[in-house]
């Protein structure tokens, strides 16, 4: 990998790859239309270039991409929650964007992708720990459907046009530059009132969280070792939405009154329970080094020392 | 169903489904842009309305949908073979299009929709027959993919807005105003040259087929007794390529010389082996009352009556 294709390079996920990748020497564009990502996280190295550009836009797209080896396509709407409010959003930033980064590839000859798909296209399995291989699931929610679409185009495009697809299935991210989610949102609450939490849901959901750089390492080592292909991307730990409470409370040093809703699911399509098995990326030699706990600490701390991100840019 | 909404009403499935909906006694409302449906299959009777317009279109096609109870989206690419050469037909035709129809569903209030996906969605399973619950796929094609995108969609409407989606996955159909497939192909080159045949692959490709009036009475049963869910429809017998050519030749008196490619696959994607287990839309009391034999005879025969078909209209 010389030079790198980052969509979404302003973004959480986007811009820690950025920096992984220049130091380990590699050339990176990255491509984003700072509509949710934020300058202040762009690399300031001159073997980083940004292009600011929408992925629906495909001229542009496949003008910026001329020259790249390798792209990683994280640019999304990735928040899970409002897919009913306006659900063209997920079709085209999830779906048409996708399609339009694998012809902006197929024009340039760039045959290696990287895209962060979503364990939330397992919807609601019956198997947990959740492998690749789990029965033909059922979508719940748009952002899984627009997600699943986007790694069937990605394997369509490996049969018909000999792309090395990687699409990597993640559980929640958590680290440094993460700017939403529920660590965000229960930090944003408590400093605005420390004496009470609204929760989405009755606090008995469980989810699996990985820490960006274990995430950055394993989608590096999929790009190396393997030539395509499907992987689960989470820890082997889960937790309960009140277990993180409990850290982040403490951390915080408060006790606020907690109110839950009473609904299994925070949200229409929310899954109650995500946790995936992680067999396939560890047989490549990967494991987390951070665990669950660590990575919401982590996360906490770095958004008290970045209070910023509370506000849009 | 009082009013029922047909996509691709002048084609294949959607005209002989159109028949039967309006013999059963319910009117009937064809959405059909004509590209490759044809006025001929259309009904004659004063309760069907054709509006000819494109499923792109979404204000044409809110306003086509008012007053209607029940969608039947059949309008797709139905041509599985040249994904490859323009990507963002399969896109547009069978993933965009999918969503204005649960959109115009929407601003209509209608919730009941079935919708035609294939078995193409399972790309080259392991397991035969395959069920709706096999291991998570892989996709080989642009339309596999553009399909899957679009049952996505479905069950996530479901999820997200109450609708009741059956997506309906077809091996290939065949019977009365069938005009795409290895059955036309055969019979319009036996046409033009009855001492030779040229055939797309080495001739084992194995597949299940399924003659039109069965394929419709699953939907109609499925649509009645269902709320919701994929269905796998075919027969539970596959022939190979050189069974049908064997019925083929042998029904129009031709002996011709056999000139097979050396691939297993007929085209980039194709699946050398589509068999469906078929048990779930069984247990809701149907079966194929249509041998494959049979089914390739009676189209067969459609066709010697209708040469006009082996032509554009």
């Amino acid at each position: 990998m010389k030079r790198a294709f980052i969509t979404g390079a302003a973004g959480f996920i986007g811009s820690n790859l950025a920096d992984r990748l220049l130091s380990n020497g590699a050339s990176v564009v990255g491509y984003d239309n700072l509509s949710t990502g934020r300058h202040e996280f762009l690399p300031k190295q001159s073997a980083f270039t940004l292009v600011e550009g929408d992925t629906l836009k495909l001229d542009a797209l496949t003008a910026a991409m001329k020259g790249c080896d390798t792209v990683f396509h994280l640019a999304a709407n990735a928040d899970v929650r409002f897919g009913t409010e306006h659900p063209k959003k997920d079709l085209e930033q999830n779906t048409a964007a996708t399609f339009n980064v694998l012809e902006a590839m197929r024009a340039n000859g760039i045959k290696d992708v990287a895209f962060s798909s979503t364990g939330s296209v397992y919807g609601e399995p019956d198997i947990f720990p959740t492998p690749e291989t789990a029965p033909f699931p059922t979508q719940t929610s748009l952002y899984g459907a627009s997600k699943l679409a986007g790694e069937g185009l990605i394997q369509a495009y490996g049969t018909g046009f000999g792309f090395r697809g990687r699409s990597f299935r993640f559980v929640s991210i958590l680290g440094e530059r993460y700017t939403h989610g529920h660590v965000y949102d229960f930090y944003k609450k408590l400093r605005a009132n420390p004496k009470r939490l609204d929760v989405l849901g009755d606090g008995t959901q469980r989810k699996s969280y990985l820490y960006v750089q274990d995430c950055i390492d394993a989608m590096l080592l999929a790009m190396d070792k393997s030539p395509g292909g499907v992987f689960n991307l989470g820890t082997d730990e889960y937790c309960a939405v009140k277990d993180s409470i409990g850290w982040i409370t403490e951390a915080l040093g408060v006790k606020p009154e907690l109110k839950f809703g009473t609904e299994k699911r925070g949200w229409i399509g929310d899954s109650p329970f995500i946790f995936l098995d992680c067999a396939k990326i560890r047989a490549l030699g990967w494991k987390p080094k951070v665990t669950i706990k660590d990575g919401v600490l982590k996360t906490l701390a770095w958004l008290k020392a970045n209070p910023q991100v509370l506000e849009p840019e």
